[in-house]
């Protein structure tokens, strides 16, 4: 066995990617997109108020967070600094953050499909569309491209 | 260490579970779904003519050919005998069928976003829903519950 | 659409599930381990000096530190609070804690293959041989069985 | 929605990779490894009498056979034309063949943990390695580099 070629863990230290402003004071940064997978990791810090559109996950999602409060609408527990909140594939919620500073990260796999009223897809994010969106907010910002672990 | 509480492996041999038909003479068979993670697992042995609106995976997806020929109408190369094919997450295209006995197991993660000519999301399809209609047409043909392995 | 039969999330608070001693003051927590997919979370809170013995991956972990500081014998990185780590399959590495309260959680696929001087495969560690042991753990010290997530 | 950049899907036909001789007429053919998700693909003719050591595996795997016959020494079932398998992560099992002209697919996660007499691990074959093994093979017997699907 030799070190020759061995893949290499890749270390994301906490100022080596911006934040971006997603509204009202609510941040993002997206930390890995391996789009063949579905997979995407991202890290937010939520003021309260900030909501997320009711969602169906098409594959699990694992929520870890450090500060502050959110939780579902759906649902009476609050996850709260420590808590670890496992979504499986096919869950639908409706994310609602209650205090300041909330920080969590999430590791997702598969799209959101954001529902409507009558529970239509009115819309999708994935790893590949939040990327983007990522990337353009960095880029307004005047900040240098981020980078993000890619396939 | 000792054979107690081991996880055993599961077989489905060729007649253990039931087709139905899907129109025209196509016939699915829904073998495994892990709703919680995405996973779903069909075989189908398709007629020439048979199509699948175009849609995008939010997983990836495998598909092995053992018989016939089919491909997507946005690539020119053909499924055919002893094909292996990977769709990674992201993908979208537009399945046809070009032989009768087409038959082929496809091993999926995530949702198909069955898209209108705009590109939006006119359904989706999963692994639970699959298999809700699979259960659905076995009752309706008289058959017995099949044992589709699950979660 | 209905909320009939969809899977749910499942929320683990911080205080939900007990810490138990791994020696020297060194904690750990076995939150959800799905056994026939290979994934296993843990929570650990490290005490400087707590060493985990050179292994190698046969699936990726995904590492998040809240406090602390912990590393690589073989990188120069050192993992501190807010950081991630992306570890691939195949990725080899002996794990050391550099401070005090040093808290990290990891998303683990597959198994860690515990390596001797000669790179030979000395034992392995799992998620169900770690649950089986932090079980043990906790039956030990008196507190009831704690409602890890399962299959 | 546009095409540019959209990740398409990759086609293997039954003649784009070459079949390599791992003894007394078996023969290997290595479709796919991503070595940083674990996942390795593939496809075997086997001849009767070929066995695989008893060994476990960390990640699921998924057998499509389409000839022949084989089975697990620990189990009574046989994989027959049309069988599907589903091995759980930590599953256990001796492979051998039964008829000559065996031919499956193997999708694996993980790495196969080759057992002794005593249950302890010999050695370990994963996708890298067995990537590997391929590659030597192809170009012992004078054939140009196969274009595995890799990461």
């Amino acid at each position: 066995m030799t070190m020759v070629d061995l893949p290499a863990a890749v270390h994301i230290g906490a100022g080596d990617l911006p934040f971006v402003d997603i509204g009202d004071g609510s941040v993002l940064k997206v930390i890995q997109v391996k789009e063949a997978e579905g997979l995407w990791i991202l890290e937010n810090v939520f003021q309260a108020g900030y909501a997320v559109q009711r969602h169906k996950h098409t594959g699990p999602v694992y929520a870890y967070t450090t500060s502050g409060a959110w939780k579902y609408d759906e649902y009476s527990y609050v996850n709260r600094t420590g808590s670890f909140l496992y979504e499986p594939a096919g869950s639908i919620h409706t994310l609602r953050v209650l205090e300041d500073d909330t920080h969590v990260w999430f590791q997702m796999y598969g799209a959101n499909l954001n529902l409507d009223a009558n529970g239509d897809v009115e819309s999708v994010s994935d790893g590949a569309s939040t990327l983007g969106v990522y990337l353009a907010l960095c880029e307004q910002a005047g900040l240098p491209r981020p980078k993000v672990i890619r396939d």
